[in-house]
């Protein structure tokens, strides 16, 4: 379910958050610059912190679809090479790191955030079942952190880093994971 | 060389950033609060943005020791949790959080954020020069992509999904990244 006009309002949330902060981003802001009534974006979410946890999920501008390649390698390459384009192109590099900065002083954004990774971690773990079924896995090995240390990479190095992620980038971090760097 | 009183002044600066944030950080708030002249604190940094670089870099709450415990992976395990301690233990990580979140916005303080990854690195170097002499480590293998991948996954794991980080975590993300996950 969902109202109509979803997708220009959730437009509308994510950048005032990123042109405003989260300080300044408003219900009444959403619904001037959506052309959306006020009362109806409040009868599909009661706060502006659930607006913005939805739109952070549910926003084609973030929007990632599992890749299946049909190896691990491949997808995760994929999802690596998702990730960096996500981090480093506009306009979803400035809300990424909007809403992350933000968090950092808003308990109740910071919950949105951890639901926005907790989602994407939902989405990607049927990569890791086929990953299984093919045999390409260790027994023990935990989805979570795999995704941590990619995810997480990119996040170092495009963003606290500031530097280019390479062409090979993706295919090294990968590498790296699944056959070690010993 | 160094100004009496150092980190003094350092840990007025990085207070006055978790409390204030960037913009509330001025030098005359740093004087203030350490008790150190103003033009003495200008003499040594001549900006708010050169202070703060200097104060990440070289304030005792951020301190590492680059570990040597006689193998890579000892060394990676005892890194991965000093960096996590510094992610989850007060007050440094405040401070990292609050550095980081304000560096978004900040392009004079994200360049200090940048001068402090590639400080961490370069003292980090140490324990991948060691690993290469120990034979530990593939030819080819990149010292800062195993630091992205190890420092990225507590950064993802502690702040942004806000989850602790259990006691087996350091030693499952040096498995994977050494040995490999698949």
């Amino acid at each position: 379910m969902a109202p109509r006009k979803e997708q220009e309002i959730f437009r509308a949330t994510l950048g005032l958050l990123v042109e405003r902060g989260y300080e300044g981003l408003t219900v009444e802001g959403v619904a001037e610059r959506s052309g959306v009534n006020k009362t109806t974006i409040y009868r599909w979410w009661p706060s502006k912190a659930a607006l913005l946890a939805a739109a952070l999920i549910e926003a084609d501008a973030l929007a990632v679809d599992p890749p299946d390649t049909g190896s691990l390698r491949g997808d995760l390459e994929a999802l690596v090479r998702e990730i960096s384009a996500l981090l480093t192109e506009s306009p979803s590099a400035e809300i990424a790191v909007a809403a992350l900065g933000a968090a950092v002083h808003q308990p109740e954004l910071a919950e949105a955030t951890r639901h926005f990774f907790a989602d994407r971690l939902a989405r990607e773990q049927e990569v890791f079942e086929r990953a299984r079924r093919r045999g390409e896995l260790r027994e023990d090995a935990d989805p979570m952190l795999i995704m941590d240390l990619l995810g997480g990479a990119v996040w170092l190095r495009a963003v606290f880093r500031g530097l280019p992620l390479g062409d090979d980038f993706a295919a090294e971090a990968v590498r790296t994971v699944l056959d070690g760097a010993a």
